[in-house]
């Protein structure tokens, strides 16, 4: 199957938004084994489009389109795609309703120009867009496929996963591609690597090794004739490997270290406190990013200043004698944490998120805290020195912190 | 100037590689005033390389292609521009002899494969790269240009701001491009188009509106003779703009929402402290992105059950009263962080993240409380029911409140 990408936005050419939809996809299509061969990226202008989207049409099986389907004059996919395949839109009335529906429940009121984003052309079905306004378009005729889903990332993604994905696969036989990623933490991607390439030859399944935001991902690709097949090829492979990583190991595949952590904390029926000082609210934002975490996360202190953590509960003493940014504060922020909420367990984070230094410390250095009935510990992490990357890393850490924690409880 | 990008590689087609070139190269182009019309990315594959540059050749004044001039067998874009110009290919004596120094220079063989570095066609001249081994091709006949540049980033940037953009710059006379974005909130893309359309013509400026993750922008390009030109065309827009839509703009290009109330807050001395329910520590994690925000931000409190709120100073009689979900019981949250840290100003965040609803309201729903000497107020608010984006929303409208308020103060 022949397949080629569009990315519709005049934005994309003014180089203003980079174009990860156009990547996203490649990478997807490969997992689909289909052959791309074209991406291109064009402005929001009518007669290019038209003629773009006729070539792709006419020379590849599968075309991927995203952007352009908002509710303003400058939005011309559908109108692009009418054009090209000659066909009329309509505005479709059970669409039409849908969209009121939506802007009723947010209480906002629907501009006129919103209801094109209720049209649709005779081969062409609407896709479901629960994030947001602009539905998709499955376009097929002649055996060929054309595919219009949203330009902002998190509608497009969703569009594709649970929607467009499964039909192209229902459509494609006889081949099995089977992904399994593996994530870990506490190891760089090169240790992972030579760890891996003491197994030998990693041809099928292949294995790549990546830098995640929560660590470092092995994804194994296994191609095969039948799901069975390809799910022995990588059980087995990932057998080997969590032989030689275990203790780096935290999940598989959509799994985040937040629901890992929620999941172990709702099964020993333990709850959580947070103090947080370099995260800024950060830990506490992804703790609560897990449905149902209210179960167990009883809340959190943002504590910025040293006023704040003694006015929490932290010995002032400490704080004096080792600095705010030191293991032993890190341990009474947790326990103050503890303390403060009525949790069975605190974590706490301090450090030097920059760009300046404080008490001498350089931007980079932190220390995690952890306080529950078995006593409190303490670990220092150092972290690229740039601001928001070191609040994403420490409150990362503090979980993967937690979670070996709460594997002996 | 018509102009359009190339890019060039097998593995921009599978994902592996995320193609920051052309997003580089088309923000450059529209400083230069040059209008992009296309990006395409195309494998490494003879046919489908002559045919897409052979079509770039004859609509476009400026031809940018990026990768494929390694040494080994599947870089073909030299072969590939020559094949399309229908021009023979002769290795150059002095750019091999470079080439040999420069292999010399490294102490490494220099492999028979990588003389076709230091080949050319009739119409190419060689573009200098010290920093590899791939000089670029700089191809010019019947007034158009062709420039190839090697793929990894640095050597092409390299190579862009020292020989090609300065070349580019001398061929281009009496044209800018101006761009300014103005960020609005409270607003949708539909209701922004409708009332910018309301001052007629968008030519020149042109106007676009996007929604962006923190509102609506309204991006306006200037194309003119000089600077001082465009700069008074795009000033007299944005009066209009403002004029029409200034309770709702509230920043401009890079600005964000979370460095403008910080800015106001550090100019006023007023400190600042938050108590999040349903953004679970997102707004505190937003404020602290800022450096410097330890001067004004005085902490925040996480208080994601009933019994932390009260815990916390919330009356309990509220919360009875009127449920946790309610514009009362945000402005005492707000009041509650405010007498719990001493700051001038508190900011809360109450409402239903889903994916169930609380007290019979349904997810989307949220209440924003600020409470300062000038009193209590608090605002409703309802957004798309999924929950990352619910907490996102919030506290977006929450810095906004705030922005609102500091302005009087």
């Amino acid at each position: 199957m022949n397949a080629e990408i569009i990315s519709i936005g005049t934005e994309l050419l003014l180089g203003e938004v980079n174009d990860t939809n156009a990547s996203y996809l490649a990478s997807q299509l490969a997992l689909l084994g289909a052959n791309l061969r074209w991406i291109t990226v064009v402005d929001d202008n009518m007669d290019r489009l038209v003629e773009v989207l006729g070539r792709a049409w006419k020379r590849s099986d599968l075309v991927l389109a995203t952007g352009g389907l908002g509710p303003t004059q400058d939005d011309l996919t559908r109108e692009a795609i009418a054009q090209m395949l000659n066909e009329d839109m309509k505005v479709s009335e059970p669409l039409l309703q849908n969209l009121k529906a939506m802007f009723a429940a947010m209480d906002r009121p629907m501009a006129a120009t919103n209801s094109k984003q209720a049209a649709l052309i005779s081969s062409a079905q609407a896709i479901p867009n629960p994030r947001g306004t602009a539905p998709g378009w499955w376009v097929e005729r002649d055996g060929r496929v054309a595919v219009a889903m949203p330009g902002p990332p998190a509608e497009m993604q969703r569009m594709w996963q649970r929607e467009v994905m499964p039909r192209l696969q229902a459509r494609i036989q006889g081949r099995v591609v089977m992904l399994r990623t593996l994530k870990c933490f506490g190891l760089s991607e090169a240790e992972a690597g030579e760890t891996a390439s003491q197994f030998g030859d990693w041809g099928n399944p292949s294995l790549g090794i990546y830098a995640g935001s929560d660590g470092v991902h092995l994804r194994m690709i296994a191609r095969a004739a039948s799901c069975d097949e390809a799910a022995e090829m990588i059980a087995g492979s990932e057998v080997r490997l969590r032989n030689m990583l275990a203790t780096h190991i935290w999940g598989a595949d959509d799994d985040t270290l937040e629901a890992t952590v929620g999941k172990l904390l709702a099964e020993r029926g333990l709850t959580l406190a947070t103090m947080e000082s370099c995260t800024g609210g950060l830990l506490g934002s992804m703790l609560t990013d897990v449905p149902g975490s209210s179960t167990y996360y009883r809340g959190g202190f943002v504590a910025y200043s040293d006023e704040a953590k003694v006015a929490l509960g932290v010995d002032l003493r400490l704080i004096e004698q080792h600095g705010a940014v030191s293991s032993q504060t890190a341990r009474a922020m947790a326990d103050a944490a503890c303390q403060g909420f009525g949790a069975d367990i605190g974590l706490a984070t301090t450090g030097v998120a920059g760009p300046d230094s404080v008490e001498d410390k350089l931007p980079g250095l932190a220390y995690i805290g952890i306080s529950d009935r078995l006593g409190q510990n303490s670990v220092e992490g150092r972290y690229p020195p740039a601001r928001l990357e070191v609040k994403r890393r420490v409150a990362i850490h503090a979980l993967f912190v937690l979670r070996q924690r709460l594997l002996v409880h």
